[in-house]
């Protein structure tokens, strides 16, 4: 398949993350987890507060979005910026490089969203096989 | 910013990822759960049988994996061809729509590998800041 050799070819890279111990694997997971993707695509609508993320992000915990933050900041895909204010005001946003990735995971969550309808025709169809035997 | 604009006016669909109980959502974390990902980036490569995927994704158990093409096969991504052989033989092909989410999830896997080095630096840099504290 031609678009297959061309990923394979444009994945010439010197990191894998086929590779179970390539750091690319962990970023990977930073940005695809169950948290770190919703806090990406929050962030790649507008700067937000934590409190703001926090409600955006339907669900998380503090601790968790707190923990989530972190490792995305570590991987320089998110900038927190304190504001030297009383009481503090801290506002988080993306990097240059947390902006390309926000898009290529909100190019993969509107496919998601917008094709619901047929992963769920699909679970219909699986449980009825599965069902009947 | 216009992209932002272009994104929230595509996001006009029934489903909702950021909301904690729409479907969308358990089906994201399918396609980008810690071994979801990495299974439809194999397969878009082509057809595998089940041991074959098992060595491509370094370090997936037996179970994970099975559980992880269950989860992928009921959401209507990967379909899963049983051969009248002896031994059976069993492939895993991506169907139309997985392939759709395949191509998207390589795009994000490509420019993650592909600027693995700013993300480690990244990494030194936070972590001498925090060091040095």
């Amino acid at each position: 398949m031609e678009t297959s050799q061309e990923f394979t070819q444009a994945r010439e890279f010197s990191y894998d993350v086929f590779a179970r111990a390539c750091p690319s694997r962990g970023t990977l997971e930073h940005v695809t987890g169950r948290w770190g993707g919703l806090t990406l695509c929050a962030l790649h609508e507008r700067t937000l507060r934590f409190n703001e993320l926090r409600r955006r992000v339907d669900g998380v915990s503090e601790k968790m979005l707190s923990q989530t933050l972190h490792a995305l900041e570590r991987d320089g895909l998110v900038h927190r910026e304190a504001q030297p204010t009383n009481p503090p005001r801290v506002d988080y946003e993306l990097t240059p490089l947390g902006h390309d990735v926000a898009e290529r995971l909100m190019s993969l969550v509107c496919l998601v969203e917008g094709r619901m309808d047929e992963v769920l025709a699909a679970r219909e169809r699986y449980d009825a096989v599965r069902g009947a035997r």
